[in-house]
């Protein structure tokens, strides 16, 4: 049921912490469509104000939307508040805020903007540098950015699903503010908190905020992938497919390889012989070569793979392997790969890469884009972009005084 | 046909030479039983004495027996002589005397018991650093330990499965030879038979010691495996068996394996897709990756292996391989590897142990329990216990002046 | 339709550019037979001379030909005009000349003995440095051997096929001149083209002359492979053909194995599961072992692979490749091999050679005969013959201050 809400979505993130991926993270392209068009999903809404950044307003307002949608640039990396400002003049009635690359059940922005009160605001239970929910009895009346450790105001973390049915009031709470810092939007709802009634929706479901590189993985398991079949697809002998596997126009699924939902395949994609594939995305126009191992990763478009194991990782786009080149997702005592939380994680690759044979990139290396790692390369360390990684010369050639038995006919 | 004869078990070899594996030697665990379970096997005694060390006492006297049994402990390695004497107050009418370690037709043992002379003692023509059998006419009158090549007094090999009807007189000779070393046994094994009566029994059946590691091999090789189903168990399509196959309880094979027997898959375990598993043996709840080739090789309990070559190679338990990781088990000019008669000859792994991604292991090597091999590690020497073994950082990196075209789609 | 026509077959060619590879170029084996059978084909001709060198000379003696033939040895590699002097004595009515390491459409020598001229000569529009056939109008007056790039007198290329319906005349021509070079017989031709009418065939047809050792693959791609299943072949369940598939006598083809035609199998040889061939051809007597891809490759006889990627390679014959060996075939910037004209081309490896596990051989380089190519080298420059190459000592071992958590039983 639409209403007469306008959606505000924050897609200007600058995404720093997102290297050594290039594509803004409101663009990231999953299951075929940038990730803000999955975010927005069919809000229940009228009309929508999208906040881009000079970077990515051309490309996000090339996309074709279902409803009357503008965009405003937010010029500088400002933070929330100034997001917001920077859509000032077309906020009026009744709005509802979320972040393009935060992913939640798309149910929940109809949860929000239905529940009466004033305004209304969900929390979910997580631990980590986020912003806790404060309340008075079961009323939600302000949010506490990045509390130490301890000295959380409750269990709850704020997700950005703000329904404010009155966004001019909030406009002019930001306003009020004249401190700089991070926290500028979150003070402002706190104030408007204090006199206005805000509904606290307690939300259990998926939750995956795109900060980090290896969120991409989280974003990838949270989006819901349907069993499909797309037109001119062909899939030989067998092929074995289990679970939801979506498989997009043109793909060829090629003898004795297995795909274990759920997994993406793109338009024009090659799975190529004897593969396996689980849990994973493939982009449009890749081709996974004879013998791929691709396990929990996303792989992006126009990749070429050739008897590799990747597991848990992720590949922006137009990056080549070698055969044999290897993306390790486990360190050998099963500990965390350093500051991600995970303990299975393989490589983050940025575009234009290419990878040589034989090649082994340690967990949760991160690559930057148009890079070469060179055949039978260990690569232990993130390596800047523009890299050219080379093995050096590790060998020493002396005279053979041996001559090997010649084979033996085998029958 | 049960006889009443005392089965002497002697299970207290200190196993020095059976780095880099812990497991006492008589509990190496095959197909599902310890060693010692197989050389007793259905013993046609009607009770049994086992020499064990206070090491693997416990473990020993813990397994059930299907005959009255007893265990002795052997406080020190003294060598055999002082073994059989620890069980000293156990002796008196008929025993026979096998060695835990050694495995031989069962039906040896029957023969062995029922010749109707005093004693008996079997022999092998065989190569090598044993105990020759010595004869006047056809009578065996004595054992020759080690003697120098070329003049063996025999072609025939003592095989530790002696009957003696009256197991007081052996003690009594045992206890007459005043020198200490390692052959007290067979001089009072042989001052026995100067006055009373053995047959001998020439024997060419299989005849496999587990002395040193690669041994296990041979042991393994010995063993008969039966083809056999457990319970629970889940064989996906296009998966191929040949050859006796024992699949225990809840094993799951998933498409496009090969199996060629004689192979042994203990309960619990998963081989996975694409696999190839050849005269081999797998432990217990071991997952074998995607695409690993497992030929003439024994992998013990709670190993996993992914997309790797493991030839002629003994895993003890507990070790995990990483993609592409590859036990190499041919030198390159076919020769022999180092001291073990053996062509070809993979690793031999003790328990705890991880390798990680494209680490190539050279045939023959050993690695101590508990170390790690890190990715791209050209491994080519024995590694002790408790290492940590990683290649060093062998690249350069300067700028990269090239741009790889982008890939065309495929289609 | 036989004509009585005397075949001139060069091959006496030294082959020095065609290093790594020892066979004599006239000899390198090809679908079971060696090149100048091929070439020589089903000539239309009365009766042969085959000039050799040498080395060679036994060798081809030795085969069984179906017209009436004899060999001539050209003692020193003195170039074209001094074989077809080689050969004088034999040389009186017509004669049609051929290099025995060209490879053409066999019809082409049909065509060139039936123009009722005094002789002809074919030409190909292709670019390189090669001979250019000169014209006045139509008619072919005279070949230019390598001229300056720009300066070539017309689009074609000369292909040595030429029939002369007085061979006398030539030898009169070569005999005139006094000057030593690499053009004599050129010469010759074009003088005996000033007073006698030559006819000049366009040609578009396949042409691959063997002059460069990745000239190997040119000219497999050009001999014609038809479908074919000898004796006693066996082919195992799931195992896919696809094209024009040559299998020879007694060849065994396992499970889940898929071969795109053309492809050759050559007799008594073995392709092991989940292998790939893609237009690819197989010597006798050799084995592809578990998960190879060997796609547009030459593979000689006596070889052994093992889960391997071999593209665009070529091996001699008698090579072995340890499990995780891959030959790279395309640079990280898919740049030109250099001074091949190819941006694929794989390795060109010597009889004789082994390479280890894990080992990567970067594209194009050249492995002389008998060398060693330890486990894990990353060879990236030609290797000599009768080398040992051995990757250093890379890694350093410290005390492992971890302990990795037992693996947890799966089920």
């Amino acid at each position: 049921m639409v209403k007469d809400v306008t959606l505000i979505v924050l897609a200007a993130g600058a995404g720093k912490r997102f290297w050594p991926f290039t594509t803004s993270k409101a663009l990231f392209p999953f299951l075929g469509n940038p990730l803000f068009a999955h975010t927005i999903g069919d809000a229940p809404v009228s009309n929508m104000i999208i906040v881009t950044n000079p970077q990515n307003d051309n490309l996000i307002r090339s996309y074709h939307f279902p409803i009357s949608t503008a965009t405003v640039v937010q010029k500088e990396p400002r933070g929330m508040a100034d997001a917001i400002l920077s859509a000032k003049s077309a906020i009026s009635g009744p709005i509802l805020i979320i972040n393009a690359d935060d992913v939640v059940d798309p149910d929940l922005l109809s949860r929000v903007v239905n529940t009466g009160k004033f305004g209304a605001i969900p929390g979910i239970k997580r631990r980590g540098p986020f912003g806790y929910i404060q309340f008075e009895g079961d009323r939600p009346v302000g949010i506490v950015e990045k509390p130490a450790a301890g000295s959380e105001p409750s269990e709850y973390v704020d997700i950005v699903c703000h329904y404010i049915s009155d966004g001019s009031l909030l406009i002019s709470e930001i306003e009020k503010i004249k401190s700089v810092g991070d926290d500028v939007y979150e003070k402002a709802l706190t104030n408007l908190m204090a006199y206005e009634q805000f509904a606290f929706i307690p939300y259990d479901g998926p939750f995956a905020p795109l900060k980090y590189p290896w969120h991409v993985l989280d974003v990838m398991q949270t989006l819901k992938i349907n069993k499909y079949t797309g037109k001119n697809v062909i899939i030989k002998s067998n092929v074995l497919l289990e679970g939801p596997v979506y498989i997009g126009d043109n793909v060829k699924i090629f003898e004795h390889t297995k795909i274990v939902g759920p997994c993406y395949i793109g338009k024009n994609s090659v799975i190529g012989n004897n593969c396996i594939i689980r849990g994973s995305h493939i982009g449009a126009n890749s081709v996974i070569g004879f013998n791929s191992d691709i396990t929990r990763s996303y792989i992006g478009d126009l990749c070429w793979t050739h008897n590799n194991y990747i597991g848990d990782s992720v590949l922006e786009g137009n990056i080549s392997l070698g055969s044999g080149a290897c993306l390790a997702n486990l360190r050998l005592d099963d500990g965390e790969i350093k500051g991600t939380g995970r303990n299975k994680l393989g490589a983050m690759i940025g575009k234009g890469v290419r990878i040589g044979v034989n090649a082994s990139i340690m967990p949760g290396v991160k690559i930057g884009k148009n890079s070469f790692i060179g055949s039978g390369v260990i690569l232990d360390k993130d390596l800047p972009e523009d890299s050219f990684c080379v093995a050096k010369p590790g060998y020493v050639t002396v005279k053979n005084n041996k001559i090997a038995p010649a084979r033996k006919p085998f029958v």
